[in-house]
């Protein structure tokens, strides 16, 4: 089988497939933080990462969204459809944490409602700046209408993983999309839905069980990935 | 006459007058950078901002705009409306420079068409950050409806001031703009408009005609000041 590499990412490689529109993911114990200014191993992250993003992936396909999931390939491997990324991170939040919290001032752990969409430019090199609409406009990254769609799709399935992580006695605190470009021009979803992506806590001990705990060096990282993955499959990966 | 402090400003006091609805600003030498990390004294700098801002308050008066600003009222103070200022700095950009070109990855000196309005926190302590309209409405700092006059009125009198200054032979590369409420509800134009908050190349040089040459070390920074005040109203401070 063809193996060509179409993109490595920090903690992802995306592969040509024999076919065209297809490319094979493959899911890396590696960690980074603070756009990779911050790099360890969390053992097992690269299968429990898979798992968690393939059975996410699958409740979102059947509650209508489209994604760019096929189907899980090999332990830490997927295949997806190919996509050209739009280069605009969409980031929800339903309570302040993070860089939120720092920026605006606002405490960890207060509620938004409304829940709040925001975008982020994906460059590296810039460490990924918030955009307003405008900032998007004037860089051509995306037409007003692709934006509007991604405020929808964003928005709905913030609301379809918040009742799903509820009934798992989860806050979903907030999480970061991506999108892509189907070849026949659709909008689907893309990159990972993981511990890597979302802020998880515990409903009722506010615990970290995401990457807040490597970030942050608080220690039993595998354990709090083992943990989400255990409460939406009941698998456990050894 | 009452000289009860109001505020006191980087670089800038407001005094309570006999008047309830008046008040006195002064303005200082000191000039301050990078949120006040950068500290200086600019000789005349209070004198030179009292006049540009009094002159381009003037032309923008006659021009339609409503402005807080009443009367020139010594050397280096004017006599202003009071207004409670909207903690939200309106900044317009017709060329990128600065906070734009570092963040977005924009060359400065690339022409922005149509041009950008962005909005800011007037905070100091978390360093002014970057706002969305929804940041605006989660923090409830203004209604839509006064967002989208604060754009309205930013992108008329960009209008005006372009114009304005493009007769002059200056490029009006970017500028931030404070808004208050008045005691009757309406929303005036406040603060100051100069070299202080407005970045001015010359047409022909592209020499900076502004605070950048005090940010930057640049030297000759009065002398910038100076022209640009002689360039709109003939006169020199001695």
């Amino acid at each position: 089988m063809t193996e060509e590499l179409l993109y490595a990412g920090k903690v992802k490689e995306v592969y040509l497939t024999e076919e065209a529109n297809k490319v094979k993911i493959k899911f890396a114990d590696k960690a980074t933080a603070g756009n990779g200014q911050k790099s360890g191993q969390i053992e097992a992250k690269g299968r429990l990462n898979t798992e968690i993003s393939a059975h996410l992936f699958t409740y979102l396909e059947n509650e209508g969204i489209s994604t760019h999931f096929l189907e899980q390939t090999g332990l830490n491997e997927m295949l997806a459809e190919k996509v050209d990324i739009i280069p605009i991170e969409v980031v929800l939040r339903n309570v302040a944490a993070g860089s939120l919290s720092r920026r605006l001032g606002i405490p960890e752990g207060e509620e938004l409602s409304p829940p709040l969409v925001e975008f982020y430019y994906k460059d590296d090199a810039l460490d990924d700046p918030l955009l307003t609409e405008d900032h998007i406009q004037l860089l051509n990254l995306a037409g007003e209408d692709v934006v509007a769609e991604l405020k929808r799709l964003g928005l709905l399935i913030n609301s379809l993983l918040v009742e799903y992580f509820q009934e798992r006695n989860i806050i979903l605190v907030d999480f970061k999309l991506e999108f892509g470009f189907a070849r026949d021009g659709s909008i689907l979803l893309a990159d990972e839905i993981s511990p890597d992506t979302c802020r998880f806590w515990d409903a009722e001990t506010k615990d970290k069980l995401d990457k807040d705990r490597f970030r942050n060096d608080m220690g039993q990282v595998e354990e709090a990935y083992q943990e989400i993955l255990q409460r939406i499959t009941g698998k456990v990966i050894q």
